[in-house]
Order: C-alpha cells, then structure tokens, then sequence
C-alpha cells in the first residue's frame, strides 16, 4: 500500500525533507494535501485528519500515515522511513547519530524560519520586517556559519569519508543535507555565495545528490514545488547581506 | 555502568528533561557538567568532548554517553533511554506516537526560548527586550492555548484513559509534559493562572507526577535546580501577561 503524506499543498516546507526520500527511493506514496478532494484528498482530508477521532492525532503536519501507523514530525518520519527506504545505516549507534543530525537541522530550519518571523508566527512577514532583518543579519552572521561550519566538521570526521554524513552510504541525513542548502541558497544567495569554498566537503555533497537518477527526475517534475514566500526558506533580499567567511 | 550526561552547569535548561527521566527510574548517572574538573568532569570534559575525535560530535548538550554510544537531543535521547528505564511503551506505533509527542514539546520550548530572545540567540535579553514584549504576547495569546489544548486533547483522547499521555501507562512523555507546566507556570504566572480549569487532564498529570515518590525526592534534593534567568523558563514580569482563555 502506497505510504500517505498529509502536507499543506503550495509550498516545499517540511514536507519537502519527506517527499525527497520517497522519491530517491522510488517509494509509493500519495501527496495527500495536492490530491483532488473528489478522492478524499486535499486540504479537507488534513483537517478531516487533525480534527478526527484517531487515537494519535498529530499536532501539525507533515505527518506521514503507513496503514495503522501514523508518524508526525520529519525527523520522526525519516527515522521510520529509513530502514524501509534503504535509506539508514544499519546499527544502532549510526541510526542514534542520524537522528541526532536530523534533530539538528530541525533546530537550523527552525532558525531559518524565524528569520522572517521573529515577532510572531501568527502574522505576516510585512508586519515584522525591521526585526527581521536584526534576526537575519544575527542569524546569517553567528548562526549559519556555525551550523554549515558542523555539518562539514561531521563530514570530515567520518572515518570513512567524507562523501557521506553518516556511515559508509547514502542515507536520508544527506538528502536533508541536500534540501537545507539549496533552501539557503534560494534564500540568502549573497550570504551563500562562497558555500562551496567555506565548506568544500558540504557542496560536494549537495552535487552528488543533486545528480541521483531519482532525485534529478524529481527536480524536473511537476512534483517539486518551485521555491516560494509562503515556504521556511523565503527569498526577500532585504534580509539577505554578504557575510564575513572568517566570523 | 552509570550513564554520563553531558549539559551545561547552573541551569535545568533541556537537560532537565533528560534528568527527570533518569531520576524517575533512579537511573545510576554521572551529571558531567556539574561534576569536578579533577574527576575528568566539569565544563572542559563537555568542551574536550565536543572538540574531540569522536566519529559522532554533537551540534551541543544535551547529549548523553552509554558505554561507545553516543546520542543527541532530548527526544533523541528519550527515546534511546525510555525502554532501558521502563518509560516507553511496548509497541511501535505508541513509541512512534510518544517520540511524535516529545518533538511538539521540543517545538514549544523552542518558542518558549524565542519569547526573551526573539531578535538573536547570542544576544542578550536585555537588548531585545522591547521586541520581547511582542514576542511574548503573540506566544501567550496564540501559541500557549494552542499547544495546551492539543496536550489536552491528547489526554482526552486516550482510549486507556486521561491519566497518561500515550497507553496505559506512565512515560517519559508524562515526565517532559510536568516539566513544561512547572516551567510555564515558574516563567508566566499570570497567564498560567487558570491552568488547571482550563486544562483539568494536564492539570491531574501535572500532580501525578509530582506526587511520584522519586520525582518527590528529587525536586527536594540539591540535585534539582531552581528555575532561573539563564534557563529556557524565565521569570521576566514585564513579559508575562493575562491571557483571554477564550482565545
């Protein structure tokens, strides 16, 4: 049976971390928030969802249903899909660290997303735009090189190279890896204009990825949504500065 | 062999909930970062850690050390203790659902944590002080009701009963809901006023878990830290505000 993903349609979001390793694995699924209503698809089936009976609603989407199970949050998501997809390494202790390193850019798409809503989730970027641009300018100047500065840290410390984020494989880290920065790259290309020079084992990655059979046939479809402001990574140039690579 | 948690000093910060869990279960552990520098302990073992060799650093604490295994993040980590410490339960579909749990508290004290810092994490709240106060509002009016409803509904919801939030029994997702409430109502006394009428399920697990014999003990020893200004849960008056239940 085909795996059902409960996703708002029009925008990539987190949602997108999910359909990226159904597609790389050519997995069956049904992107249930662009489907039609007359099939019992679209925005009605979410809410049908997260106002049901189910005894484990979740609290937002992206949730993913398999049959009885129902997994919310990407990395919780990912975890299960995983082993399932070929896309987690086999033991304990790299699966903990997969985990962990998905957790982490959890934290990071967090971040992004305050970027253009510091004040409140609730209202709308124009309501909030001088904070921020204090938000990003901290964000872009502390915070990302920090976290680009780990991830390629993680990578060179793999012993067994730095091709892959965990492990001797593939696996769906590198695909979120892949996803985070082309989301930074559609939303801060000043900021992101020397990545590949900064953290040369990161945009190696982000290549070998970006030229999976699967995920190049994906890119091209009309399945990936293109980048937009209503996404986590928002392109508004006002918040996007040059960076100093040594900070 | 005594687990080591790896947290910062002086505050109970996400550690804590890492701690409650250990406590509960009277877990043999090693408080790394409160331990002395001449045992190997203290601050500069976490720092020698995250600087170190290891094929699996984490981003930051909390992180905790099994023998060679090495995990990150609170729901990372709950989920990795919770069968050993008799807090999980048994079947997948609740441990999926109790790990989806514990990641929407991750997203809440994330925005609980942007309430005093909205404009920049390294920054200090005393110059973000203003962009605070909007923070904050939009947190206790939207956000607030929002999450504790959906715990609340979570209660209901329970074919086993409202005693526990996943099954027929105590989890660590119980031990993390406590901490939330005594972090909420340490950080926002006003808005949390009427908690318990209008959150009578969260209210009674609130006070289950208290009454807990090793939870008792605990949040009596020295090994409890009080609530403090350099924590997630921060006493700031002037950002605490009496919130319209309606809402």
């Amino acid at each position: 049976m085909a795996y059902e993903l409960f996703y708002w349609d029009g925008l990539q979001g987190r949602g997108e971390f999910i359909r990226l390793a159904l597609e790389d694995a050519e997995a069956a699924y049904i992107d249930v928030g662009r489907g039609d209503e007359k099939d019992g698809q679209g925005l009605p089936a979410i809410m049908a969802f997260l106002r049901g009976k189910h005894e484990q609603i979740p609290f937002a989407p992206p949730f993913l249903r398999d049959g009885e199970i129902v997994v919310s949050h990407v990395a919780n998501i990912l975890m299960y899909l995983g082993p399932k997809l070929g896309l987690s390494p086999s033991d304990e202790a790299h699966r903990l660290f997969a985990n962990g390193l998905q957790l982490t850019i959890t934290d990071m798409v967090m971040e992004v997303h305050d970027t253009h809503h510091p004040l409140s989730v609730g209202d709308y970027y124009e309501d909030q735009k001088d904070a921020a641009k204090i938000r990003s300018k901290a964000f872009l100047s502390e915070r990302l090189p920090k976290f680009l500065g780990y991830f390629e840290m993680v990578l060179k410390h793999n012993p067994q190279g730095d091709a892959h984020s965990v492990g001797a494989g593939h696996s769906y880290v590198d695909l979120s890896l892949f996803q985070l920065i082309e989301g930074l790259r559609y939303a801060f290309p000043r900021a992101m204009r020397d990545f590949g020079t900064s953290f040369p084992a990161l945009g190696r990655l982000h290549q070998r990825v970006q030229k999976r059979p699967n995920i190049q046939r994906y890119l091209q479809s009309e399945r990936r949504i293109a980048f937009n402001e209503t996404g986590i990574f928002r392109h508004y140039p006002e918040l996007d500065i040059d960076v100093d690579k040594a900070s």
